[in-house]
This record gives structure tokens, sequence and C-alpha cells, in this order.
């Protein structure tokens, strides 16, 4: 593993013309970083400088607080707004003790419910515009042409520069993009949860030259853990690293961003380090024959 | 519950043109019903005074005798013709003493049987025309290209106004409807079965605007069952019936009714106060966490 | 059971124009027939005789081995090369003798290797063109546009005349056809195997006018054994033979014929007897009582 990382390239997902860094910071987790506003600055910066400037939140992240918490490290230095891709979501209401009128968790993809969240954002955020916002969840009260409307004003209002939704189906994003052009669909996918490759996610987006954005690619950390079921993964996994000369992480970043889907991942950490692994990946190919010896071992059987 | 109930509105299921009464009476007990002629004639009456004019058949309801039962009760009143909407459907072949020819249950959506079907309906029903025609059930067997042409000749022999299917998948209404307008796809829906709000059949319904119809919407009456493993839902259930001040069905029909793609409910009883209660449902709206609330308890889960 | 058996018809598989017989020689196991190659030659002419002129390869058909045996039967008797069609495949890599550096069994759909793989398939079978080339599996590193335009390139190279898949969902099949006409997909279908007939893959092909490929329509032998749980099926099956006059095999051919999407079921014998009753098929027309008889014994329910 190498100390002078290659920067990370840029992407864009889709014709719609968004530009996002080939690896994307999660802030799902921030507050339990437990960082000070200058350590949370330090962080954004240090990511800036590996080329990292896309930044994924939600409204709901940290029980309403990620944002807030982003939002004062970034008015510490607000020049790096610009420098940056901040994307949020929302559509889901959380039980929450900063929401004490949710009795239930529930979806609200209303324009009106949308447009408020969009404004707790951008205050929450201290910025004055949002470069992509996803619908977190498919909500079976979304109507179709309403979220297409509601987009449209926000992008007309400048309050928002792109739009995607996020585990969507293949089909479900289709009836979207139809309306209103899509940036990307943020799924779920890792070696240990495969079904976009198989459920027609992955070929839909490919179809229409969407790409996807990728959550938990390394399963939530399981990957690391030391459960005997997942042992043959793990192995293969660390012997492609052994046998290219990247770290374990990086091995499984590049097993996902070479499915021509092109799939942006995001990471989930605060450390800086786990950050540059998941960069390093976009400087490695794995041969066809390692990356189905990774998929055989994730699956517990051959190809057809 | 009042008494003056507010008559039931009218609905457009499609750009096509069809418009049902938001619940539709379904007929397809009336065998049992054990009604005199007057009193089926009776029971019509009522419905359309509730503003119910639309009345759901298929050819083989009562073991092919239910179109003849309405058909003779319409026979004492026929200037209620002009007043309703006829609904029938086509394709099933039943073993019956009716039909000594049928060795086997079996499909048949050849024009042959189509037009010998909607033939025998109109002579049964005592009506010249059918508002609405519905192949009843996907056939391995089916040509999509001879069905729409049949569905355009009936059209055209004035013995058929519009066309539509019942327990189509997504995929296979989308086949037929791009060559031949359709005008639903009536489908099991209830909370007991919520198939359709997951595998496409809404979604598809909506994005293609054309609203579904809903068969046992109360779950062929087991929601009113002692059953333990529903039991929460019906807790539920009637939970929001005494928070709106409606009726338990009432609080099942609004929550299918509201469902983006529109719904149109059918009735399955012979019981005018049922009716009434499926009317007063188009007065109701859920709150979102009512509603959700619902579907939690439908599902044994929140959503995530 | 006749000798004087008639010609098995041609068919347009779609528009694209690929004309096969009605009845396609899968030549998957010519290997294990242990023929000398005048006996290859004479089988290859028998089932010319019978009208059976489409004969179907991959190139890991016999470990790499099964084109070269057809190649080698051709070069005895050159003229007939006109007189026939030949399907062949790629897109899996074997672990095999023949290519020592196939660590694991894999996918592999880039161009290089589709267009080295098509070489090496006219070399062994000792032509110049292949008038169909399958992709043989659905590679989850395919990209679509590469794939169409390396078909593109093989057309107008003289290589290859039409293209299709084998093993396609309907959706992967669509998003290879609005980028180049494909021709057909094979899949696997049967009376134990009736998958494509309610995953959407018969429904789409239908609506797209283009008729599928089926290999296994014998269950690969399994529906002569004598598993108890097929048993009531065999029971079926032998009673429509008798009914019809036909053979077994034949009354199982002409079941899956008889499907809208107008199937081309390979046969997987080396016997010219078992091409013959596959040919007679082709006159059998079953009754929908009788088609559905079968698919209410292979489901063990009828149907709905």
């Amino acid at each position: 593993m190498t100390n002078s990382t290659a920067p990370c390239p840029v992407v864009r997902t889709s014709d719609d013309g968004l530009a996002l860094s080939r690896i994307v910071a999660g802030m799902w987790r921030m507050g339990e970083w437990n960082m000070a506003p200058q350590q949370r600055l330090a962080f954004i910066e240090q990511c800036l400088e590996l080329g990292v400037s896309s930044f994924d939140h939600a409204d709901i992240y940290g029980g309403y607080g990620v944002e807030s918490l982003f939002g004062e490290a970034l008015a510490l230095q607000p020049s790096l707004r610009e420098r940056m891709q901040i994307v949020s979501k929302c559509g889901i209401k959380l039980r929450s003790p900063a929401r004490p009128a949710h009795t239930i968790q529930h979806y609200d993809t209303t324009a009106a419910h949308i447009v408020a969240s969009v404004d707790n954002s951008l205050k929450a955020l201290r910025t004055t515009h949002l470069d992509l916002l996803l619908i977190h969840r498919p909500d079976p009260l979304m109507e179709f042409d309403e979220i297409a409307e509601t987009f449209e004003a926000l992008r007309a209002a400048g309050k928002v520069r792109h739009f995607g939704v996020s585990n969507f189906t293949r089909h479900q994003f289709e009836c979207l993009h139809r309306r209103v052009p899509l940036a990307t669909n943020q799924v779920e996918f890792s070696p240990l949860h495969l079904a976009p490759m198989f459920d027609e996610t992955f070929d839909g987006l490919q179809d229409q030259g969407v790409a996807p954005m990728i959550w938990s690619p390394l399963a939530g950390g399981r990957l690391f853990g030391d459960d005997a079921a997942t042992a043959p993964l793990r192995a293969k996994i660390r012997q492609v690293a052994a046998e290219t000369g990247y770290s374990f992480s990086s091995v499984v970043f590049a097993w996902i961003m070479q499915l021509p889907s092109k799939p942006v991942p995001l990471t989930g950490s605060g450390r800086i380090e786990a950050i540059r692994e998941a960069v390093e990946a976009t400087q490695v190919t794995l041969t066809r024959q390692q990356w189905f010896e990774i998929l055989r071992a994730a699956r517990g059987h051959e190809v057809a």
C-alpha cells in the first residue's frame, strides 16, 4: 500500500450532468465519531485532499442531527463549499425526540414534506443548495407525478441541482425517471448483499446510462468479522489482496466498481485511512478470474 | 355512522373514458343470496340510490348462473340499464353441469371463445352491450395480438365499450395495453393480501394512468374472523375506526382507496348496509400515520 | 407412429430474418455418441432428410471438442453446409484441459473474447460463417453496448449472420435487443421446468415477436425416469399419446410448440428415431383440454 495515493477521479453518474467523486464520503455515522467541530473540519479537508469531494447525508442521519454537525464544521471554513458536492435525502419520518409529532416511523413523499425537508437540510448544512437530493425509500403512497413536479420546482428555485432515489426497484426507478431525469439510485450492495446484481437493478441502470451509488459496500463491517459462514469469502478477498498488493478494503471497493453500471461506493468511516483505502481502489483492476473467484466465494457456488 | 350517506362519486379509470362508480357492487355471490327476482331488483335499485352504479359480473359466477339472475331482475325494470355500468369477464372454462363438455378447469382466450362468451353474457344479462369486459386470468396460451383484435372487433360491433384484464401481472398488462388501451386490471388486494403493492402491479398502473379494480378488499370476510394471527391488525383497524368515527369496513375501504393508483374496490355482499359502509369510505381521508399504522399491523413490522 | 414423416417445417424466429427448422438438432452430447466421422456425417444427412436443417453448438460443448467433431464430418461432404444453419454460443470459460489458463469457471463477454471465440468456432466447424451466435449466459460484467457493437462488427465482417442470447431474463433480453435486434433467447423449458412460462420470459418474447429456442425439452431424460414424483405427469402424457396416436416424446414436443411464443425446441439425442419423433410433433395439435391436463399434471394443481 502506498502513502502517495493518486487523487480520486471524478465521474458523471448520468447524462444529466452531476459530477461526483468516484468515492463518496458517507456521513451517516458522523454523530458517533465524537469529533469537535474543528476535528470535523479537519476530516472534511482531508477527504477533499484525497479528491473525495462528495459527501452523503440524509435528513434523518444521527436522529436528524448529522447535517447540523456537518454544517457547523463547514461554517468554520465556508469557502470549502464550492469545492464539494453535498447529497441529502428525504422521505422517511423517524420517531425521534427531534420530531415529537411522529408517532410511528413512516414515509412522506408529498410535495409539502419534500420542500420542507430540503429547507431544513439547507439550514442545517448552512448552504444555499444541495447538489443531489434523493427520495430515501419507495413509498407505497408516492405519486410519481407529484414527486417529479416537486423536483422541477426545487431545481427552478435553485435549491437542488440534481435528483435521484434510493432503494428503489428497477421498475420504480424507471417510472420516476420517465417523468424527471434521475442521476442515481443509491442501493445496498456488497459481497454479502448481491441482490442488485440479479434483480434487474444494475442491469436497468446500465441500460439507462445511470450509475448507482452503493451504501454499505463493506456490509456494515460484517466483512471484517469472524463469522464462520463468511470465512471462505474473507480468505478469498485476502488472497486477492495479496496478489494485487492492495488492502482488503481496496479489493472489495474495486470488485464493486468494476461492475458495468459503474457503481459509486460510499464510505462509512470517520478514519481517513479508511477513505484512503477506498480511493486506492480506483487504481485497481482485478482480472476476470479474480473477480469471479470473489463472486464464487460470496455465493458459495460457481456460475452455471 | 350517518344514515344520510353522501352519494358515491364517479371516477374515470383511465384516459380511455370508462366511468365507474367509486365503489363497484360485486355480484359474484348473488346466487347465494336466495333472493326472489323482485328482491334482486330492489337491491339493484338501492345500490343505484347510493350512487353505486357499476355492477361486476363474470360468465362463470354462480356456476354460469349469476348473469341470468341479474338479467331476470333487470327485465322487471329495463329502464335501469341506462343508469348502470355492467362489467363482465371471460376466459375461464369451469367444470360445471352447465358446461358438460368441460372435462377440466382451463382457460380459453381465443377469439372464438371470447366472442361466444360475450354473446352468452349479453343474452343472460338481457342487455345489448357490456360497459367493460375483462380477461379473467392470464392464460399461458393467450395471443396478445389475437385478444387485441378481438376486443377491437367487439367494440366495432357495439357489443362492448371498454376492455381490461384481471389478475394480470404488471408486465402482462402492459403487453396487452400496448396493443389495445385497457381501462383496468382487476386484482385481489386487502390488508391480508398486499402483493400488488410490492410486485409492480400498482406502481405500473399508476405509471400508465390506469386505476385497478380490487376484488376481496375485505379478504373475503377473513378480516372479521377471530384468527389470532390477524388480531393485531383487527385491533388497529378498530382503533382507527374509533378515531375517525367510521365503521371497521369503511376504514378498510378508505385505506385501499387512498393508494395513488386510485383503486376501485368491489363489494361482495348482498346487504345494502355493507354497500353503504363502502360508500361512506369515499368520504374518509386517513392521516399518513393512520395509514402506516394499518400497514405495520398488516405486515407485522414497520417500514425500513 | 408413421415411418413416412412429413418434413420438418421452417420458421422465422423474428423479423430479423433468421430461418431455422422448427426442430433444431442439439449437438451438445455428440462427443458421447462415440461415432466415427462417417457415422457423424450419416447422422447429419439423416437429420437433413427429415428437414432438421439447424444444428445447435457451443464453443464449450464436449470440453471444447464438439464443434471439431462436427466440422470433421462436414469436411467429408462440404456441400452440406449450404443446406444447414449452424448455431453456436460463447461467453462461458470452462476449466478444461483444452484451456489450461482457466483457473475458475467464469464468463467473458468482452469484444476480444467474443471475436476470438467466433474465430475458434469457425475454424473448428470448418465454415466461413455462423448463422446464429448466442451469448451463452448473462454475465454480471457484460456491457450491453460493447456486446451490441461486437455483434455488428461480426455481421459486417461476414462471420455471423444473426445474433441472440441464452438463459437471459426478459429484462436482460430487452436491454440488449434495444441495442441490436436479437433473433432468439435460448432457454430451458419442459413440463419439469416451467419457469419461463410464469417469469415473463415467454410473455416478453411473444410481445417482441421473437421465438425462444428450448433446451432440455424432455428435461434431460428425467421425463422418462421412474421418479415417483413425476409418475402422474408421465401417466398423463402417456394418456394423451394414446388419445392422439403419437409417441410420448412427440406429445411433449407438441405441448411446448403450442405456446404462443412459438418455441423452437432442441433435440439432444444421437438416435435418428428420437429426431423423427420430435419432427412428428410438428404435425400434432393438442386440444386445449389436453394441453391443460398436462399442465395440471406438471404443476400438481389446476389453474385458478
